[in-house]
């Protein structure tokens, strides 16, 4: 039955899925980074009308969602799935952003993975002939996940030099069977990388091994390169993981190019916008995807993308029990061209 | 491209997968109980040899994967993908179980309907020609939940008479290409159905709106109806929401039978256990169906069952700002013969 199987960890689509819109909302930080002119909707500050962050996050996902409908003019009772999840306990932005979207759902939690999570699902049930149309999605929000994850933001806290900022952003991507361009190619799904990192405020150095597993294994089980690649982009690794990565690969005699980049580095001017080592969150590289990416992809910029969000799967509990932080990092290959 | 899909939520599975083994692994509360016997491990204590809660559970759901690779003669190695979730915030039930699994993982979150999302995702990917052999697991943890969604252990608070208890258990079950028996033949993914419920000591009532909108629609896609299965088990809606979705099949004249029931009244002597409404969380449908529910199958009591796992989508802290709770269901339906 693994016909459509690639080595370990691969699979390659047969009938590619499209993608046939997507769309980006973030909050006014992100707005003023370098990527402005590539989101969709930048909200004037962080409660998008709502009176609590975390409804300001589902709001701001249901608007990522709506934007996208329009754009792909599918109305939702046109979509066969949704793929959803963000960092909240429980996944709450996702769930209240969708209540009344009157689509099937699958709840998702890949902590800052979620995009390529959902992106990787969505493009299977289409490919594999359970749906026509099916939207992924994720969301993160600063001011929610530093209340839930760290301080409150009332107190001030320093934050370390290898700190990321978590990203207030939700990007939805709508996939559609038969096109049009840019096309989902191969999915490599990760597995969970523990490197024995357990210092919360050095989130990049506990997933760039986890982006070196699965970045190799699409390798291996595609015969590619990296070279093979317009734009590799890992997210959210931030300057420190992305550096990481790359000294990685180079102990394999592997050069990830110029082509490399991770979208935590992307989002921010790091030292212009005080966000130390870089974007997070869910809402890092899926607002960077649906903004960004896959404008440069339609603008023939790069043709070729491999599209890899990273996860932290921990939780304050578990830090607190003195645990590790395990990784994991799912890779989307993305092509203009996929007969090419 | 949806020549799989029948009407707006179901699917059908061309080649339908079979179940390799399925195992269950519980606490002393649920040993003690009326299923007893069909649970392949009971801890003699909560901590599982572990020393906080939340490493219990995972230990708890590593133990239940293990015995069912080993029940189904695979080792973790020939395991295509691993779904799985649970109730604690992050996941990390999971993702601190799965973490030396070495298996490409697929996390996520549907509150206690994760069993049958799996087990939907886990069917779709095997028959689309993904993979051959996917493990479908959930946990859930009495002591874990009840400090992170509730009150501290120690304060002793008093339960209304409306509450469950949640079920230390955790289930693994192991689709395969091709069989053995019972197979999956039809998936219906739920959407997010909000009544507007705000009790959240009323989990039966908020679900089973939800359970009544994807067995409407199952019933519907299908041109099935509730007497064409043997048993069908939601779960877990316990005695509330068992009744509660009668009473909304009743008022469209339809009779769900004496084949009807729920997880969370099975698990547990309502009684004598002091569990009040019945049982709930991820770990009660999971242990149930690996325990209890297939059991039943390959013994030819029940060789035709609709498995409707439920969830609410919600948290502490939607609750504390004043949210209702969505609640979902998917519906799975497994057959010994399905060509009959």
């Amino acid at each position: 039955m693994r016909e459509k199987r690639l080595g370990q960890q691969t699979i390659a689509l047969k009938n590619p899925p499209g993608i046939a819109a997507a769309a980006s909302v973030v909050g006014p930080k992100e707005g003023d980074g370098p990527l402005k002119s590539d989101f969709d909707f930048i909200s004037e500050d962080a409660y998008f009308g709502e009176k609590t962050w975390e409804k300001a996050e589902s709001a701001m996902l249901k608007q990522a969602f709506a934007l996208c409908c329009d754009k792909a003019k599918l109305p939702p009772s046109s979509l066969d799935y949704i793929f959803s999840g963000d960092l909240l306990n429980q996944c709450v932005g996702s769930s209240y952003a969708m209540r009344e979207s009157n689509v099937p759902f699958f709840g998702l939690f890949g902590a800052c993975s979620t995009m390529s999570e959902a992106l990787s699902l969505a493009a299977m049930v289409i490919d594999g002939g359970y749906a026509d149309a099916c939207a992924a999605t994720a969301s993160s929000h600063f001011c929610s996940a530093e209340r839930q994850f760290r301080l409150p933001l009332e107190y001030g806290g320093q934050r370390s030099p290898t700190a990321q900022w978590t990203v207030t952003g939700a990007g939805c991507v709508i996939l559609k069977a038969g096109g049009p361009a840019p096309y989902v190619t191969h999915v490599t799904t990760g597995k969970i990388v523990d490197a024995g990192i357990t210092d919360v405020n050095n989130m990049g150095a506990a997933m760039a091994p986890a982006a070196y597993d699965t970045l190799r294994a699409h390798f291996a089980d595609t015969g590619r390169a990296p070279d093979f690649y317009d734009a590799i982009a890992t997210g959210d690794l931030g300057n420190l993981g992305q550096d990481i990565l790359r000294e990685l690969f180079s102990r394999d005699g592997v050069d990830l190019g110029l082509g490399y980049t991770d979208c935590g580095v992307l989002i921010y001017s790091g030292t212009a916008q005080d966000t130390h080592a870089g974007g997070s969150g869910c809402g890092c590289s899926a607002s960077v995807l649906s903004g960004h990416l896959l404008k440069g992809m339609l603008e023939g910029r790069w043709p070729r993308l491999l599209f890899c969000a990273t996860g932290a799967l921990m939780s304050p509990v578990t830090s607190q029990q003195g645990e590790s932080i395990p990784g994991i990092c799912h890779a989307v290959a993305l092509d203009v061209n996929p007969g090419n």
